[in-house]
This record gives C-alpha cells, sequence and structure tokens, in this order.
C-alpha cells in the first residue's frame, strides 16, 4: 500500500496525520503538482481527475479525494462513529470541508505559499477570503458548542478540518478572532501520535 | 423527520430520488434561496452554513451536506456497498461531485437556469465550461469500463452523480461526445422506483 501525495498539501497531510494517530505507517512517493507529476499519463492512468492524494493498494487497485480515503484507512477504528447519525455528521464536516472551506483557505494558502501571490493571482487571493471566513464563522460555532466537531472526542471530521485549518495565517486569515478554533487546534495538537505539518 | 429544500436543486433532488428508489417518503419543506430563505436566522439557526438540503429529524437534529444526509437514510441498505474500498469508491465519487462536477456543471447551470445568464454573469458562466467537460472526461472513462460508476449495480455513486449530469444541457454542456454516460442516464432512468426531477 502506498501514498502518492506532497506532504505540504493540506489534503495529503490528512493521511498523514490520520495514520499517525492510528499508529500506521505506509510507503510514500513524493508527487510534485507544480512540475506537472500529476498531469502525466502515467499518474492519469492511476487516477484519471489528475489530485492527489491517492492510494494505491497492493493489488494495484487505487483510491483517489482524500476524505474518501481517510474512511478506507480508518475503517473499524474509534475516529468513525457508528450510530447513523454521528457518522452522517462526520461525513457532514468533510462535506463542508471540501465544498465551503478547501477552495478558499486552501486556495489562498497554494496563491500565497506555493506560487508566492503573483500580482495576477492577487484579485483571485483577495476573492478567498469572504468565503474563508464564512467557512471559520461555522466551525467556530459548532466549536463554542463542543470541544471537537461532533462531541467530546476526535473524529476523522477534525482531522479532515485541522489539515488547512490549522496553517489558514498562510492563506491570509487571521484566527485572533475563533478562540474555539484556537482552543481546538490546540487540542487536535495533543493527541497521541501527532505530527505536524512538513 | 423533514427536508428542507427546493427540488428544482439537483443537490435536493438526490434525496428525493434516493427516498424514491428506497420505496420511503418524508415531509418537504419547500426554501426558496432566490428569495434568500437560507439567510433568515430562522434557517441559520439550524444549519449555520446556510445551504440545502437540510434533513431534519423528529427530534430536532439537523443534517446538512446533501451526501451526507444521503449516508443516513440509505445506511444498511443495497445502495451502499459494505466492503471498504468500495465503500470507500462510493465516498471517492461523491467527494469528486462536490469537489470537481458540482461547482462548474451545477454553478453554470444556476446562472444559465435560475440566473437567467445575465450579462454581468456570462464570464463566469463561461468560466465554468472546461471544469465541467474535465469531470464528464472521468466519468466517460470510468462509465466505459462499468454500467454504474463503482460496478455492476446501482449506488449512492451514481444518485449522487446522476442529479447534475442529467440536465448538465441546462448548463451548456453537450453530452453527445459521451456515449457511455448517456447509456448510464438512461440505466438510472430505468431503475424501479425512479422519479424524474420536477
Amino acid at each position: 500500500m502506498r501514498i502518492y501525495g506532497d506532504k505540504r498539501s493540506g489534503n495529503c497531510y490528512k493521511l498523514e496525520l490520520l495514520l499517525s494517530l492510528l499508529g500506521k505507517s505506509c510507503e510514500w512517493v513524493d508527487v510534485d503538482i507544480l512540475k506537472g507529476e500529476t498531469r502525466t499519463s502515467a499518474f492519469l492512468e492511476k487516477s484519471p481527475n489528475g489530485k492527489i492524494p491517492i492510494l494505491e493498494l497492493d493489488d494495484g487497485r487505487v483510491l483517489s479525494e482524500s476524505n474518501a480515503i481517510m474512511h478506507y484507512l480508518a475503517s473499524n477504528t474509534p475516529l468513525l462513529p457508528s450510530t447513523p447519525y454521528t457518522y452522517a455528521q462526520v461525513l457532514q464536516w468533510q462535506f463542508f470541508e471540501q465544498y465551503s472551506h478547501e477552495p478558499y483557505i486552501a486556495v489562498a494558502r497554494y496563491i500565497n505559499l506555493y506560487l508566492g501571490l503573483p500580482d495576477d493571482k492577487r484579485a483571485e487571493f483577495e476573492s478567498k477570503q469572504a468565503g474563508g471566513y464564512r467557512a471559520l464563522e461555522v466551525m467556530e460555532k459548532q466549536l463554542k458548542q463542543t470541544p471537537f466537531l461532533i462531541g467530546d472526542t476526535l473524529s476523522l471530521a477534525d482531522i479532515s478540518l485541522f489539515a488547512y485549518t490549522h496553517v489558514a495565517h498562510e492563506g491570509g486569515f487571521d484566527l485572533s478572532a475563533y478562540p474555539a478554533i484556537r482552543n481546538w487546534i490546540g487540542l487536535v495538537k495533543e493527541q497521541q501520535g501527532f505530527v505536524a505539518m512538513q
């Protein structure tokens, strides 16, 4: 089993953090998106959507989409709650992450950190700020009520949202007005097996 | 149990189609996003992200995110495969739908169908075409290999992708170059319990 990814990418870091929290390891193959390594025919043969991370099983089967891979890696572990409602809540937060959080916070970070905020990307960078803060507001509202996103214990929902939230400042987002998020970031970092993003 | 939604929205239609295929029904509360009905304090109290659909249980608990609600409604049914890999494949397609398909095809359709393609939205509408066709290419590649997205039988993955793909023409997308997608649309429509979008 091997992961193809870039550890600076939050979507890839989700898998690194999850595996570390589970006390597991996995072969890692570095893929550099800036060098076009997700657009080669060899990579597209594995994963037609051309995005990282992907997980390749020993028999050659492949999974893409960070949050889907997390469910495969975490099946039958305490990081996935077992009642239909709490399980659906984990998914709710993961779909929120991919639709309402990542396209703003991760993309702003990508433009700033990977691309160096070039002039021709500044308007796009700035267009991401309002949506990013809306997502942070939604998280803050929940984390004022419960220490983790779906209650008292860590779940995949927290790992998915932690990935880009804890580096949101690299996308220009100021977390000083979000005390519950900052407290939650501290709680995630205290988990046994926590590993920092590279 | 009641759903708050707009049946013209593909994200809401996913739930209507799923329930019909399962032979179930549910109270439906119409919500008009164009009238701002997802931004009222009463709605935001139920669902802070202010999006439809949401599912409200009889005890008042709420779920948001169409694909997460689908998992709640379909738990322990044949529409959700049970092995960790095939289950993760369903999620892979649903996350693909929300990140790489819906933001292009559904948004183009929204601008065209809901807003009437006003001049000040034409550039945004056109910017969605390339990404929409990329998503259709990924689906076509899979559907050339298997009749449904994860194999020989219908799953939640098909329902999630069917919602906006079968009305992609309303977003300006021409499916004539995608015979496998057109065949799959026909197969979904033949399923017992199928209900058309309003």
